[in-house]
This record gives C-alpha cells, structure tokens and sequence, in this order.
C-alpha cells in the first residue's frame, strides 16, 4: 500500500451547512455530485458526505460516539496565520477548541471545530518545509 | 484559508503496535521524534499520536466515542488493486470491516479498520485521475 491519503471524508448531518461552512472558508466544491460535496485540496480531496450513509457504507455505527480520534490539521507559513485563520473559521460558524497558543516542541497553534465537530488544528511548525504548492515536507 | 490538509492525525492507544502496522503495509516512519510517528504521505502528513495527549491538546473527550465520523481512503489504479491492498492491510493486522464490492457509482471498494479503529476505503473510482506522483484530481 502506497503510503497516500487519496480522501478523507468528513460525514455531516446537515451538507448544506456543512457545505456553506466550508466555502465560506474560501474552498470551491466541485460541480454537484449526488449527495456528496467534494473539494479538491491540493493533491487530494476532501469530501462531505451524509453520517447514516456513510457508517452503512462501511460497516460502521450510524449513533453514538463523539471525538473518532482522529484530528485534521491545516499548516501555515508565518506564525500569525495561525490567529488569523482561527479567526476566519470562527467567523464561517466554527467552535474555537483552543486559542492560538506556543506549544512545547516551539510551533504555536489552536484548534477549531467544524459544524459538525470535526477537530482542525490550525499550526505553525518551524519544523515542516511549506512548499509553494502548499504541500507540506518532513524534515 | 487555502483548500488543503497538511496533517491527519490518527489517534493510537498503543503506539509500537500502531507503527508497526503501517511500516508492515510499507508506509515508512521518519526520524524519531518523542510521543509521535510521523510518515510522509505525498504532499501531506499522515502522524500518529497519543489519544488522551491528542485529547488533551485539542480540548476535547479522551474517553467515549468510536466512529468520530471521518473516513480516510486509499484510492488506486485499477480494480484489481482493491482486493490486493485490502488483504495487505488484513495480513498487516487490520480488521476487514467490508470486502471488495461493486458499487452503485461505478466503482469497486473495500473497507478496513487500522488496530486502533480507524475506517480507511480502499477504492477504485474510474472517474478520478491518480497522477504519477499518486495524487488524484476531481474531474
């Protein structure tokens, strides 16, 4: 298996909502798909699809849960894009997690919610390259 | 805030068993860094991390939930390569969650769960162009 992350697929209660929150982002979604959204993000895609639908399709619980443990995050270049982007989600309808904050290993970084709770990190690692194309390299 | 994820985290409870799994489907880990794995994914970041560390971070449940709603996928080449990556994956140590199936929108997929939970697809979908470098685009 090659080692790439094609989608991720974040199931949502509501996909007009959801929808409206992501493009409110600044994100375009592709021409219209029966009961999916998708997003074309960098040299993947992220899409929107419905819950019940979703957990049928895999075998997986429609209710219950919460936090899935698994966190997305979006890097950015300078360390006030951090506040800035946290800003702009909180303005599109997100719930602030946590604030913009220095972490241990020297990056600064907050955490917002979608609509439908799933958690972003926004973060400023001077770690990680950036590339022009937005792509993000390991040391 | 630009279209694109720079990171998925995948929570782990065990995390020798979860590196394990993904180095035995080929992924390899880069350099030691403390409480974390990381492995680069094409453009992006796929990381693993404590649960109760990555809870606490993001302010948000450490106990409870199950399926938090958020499918990665793997998609692939030709139709063939879904069964082959889905019995990787089950050698590797992961949970079969569906097999290999036609499905409605003309495609061919099969869903596995990672030892701690985590749902990927493994799909072929014709309309989707996959690049040389492995990244796909949206029609």
């Amino acid at each position: 298996m090659e080692p790439r992350l094609s989608l991720v697929t974040l199931c949502v209660t509501d996909m007009a909502r959801a929808r409206r929150f992501y493009e409110a982002l600044g994100w375009r979604a592709s021409g219209p798909a029966e009961g999916v959204t998708f997003f074309q993000a960098g040299g993947m895609i992220v899409s929107l699809y419905g819950r019940a639908e979703q957990a049928a399709d895999a075998n997986l619980p429609a209710e219950g849960s919460g936090f899935g443990g698994i966190v997305l995050a979006h890097n950015v270049r300078e360390r006030a894009d951090v506040d800035r982007v946290l800003d702009e989600a909180a303005a599109a309808g997100a719930t602030i997690l946590k604030p913009g904050h220095d972490i241990f290993w020297g990056g600064y970084v907050g955490y917002f919610a979608d609509p439908d709770g799933h958690p972003w990190e926004v973060a400023w690692n001077p770690g990680f390259t950036i590339l022009e194309d937005g792509s993000v390299r390991l040391p």
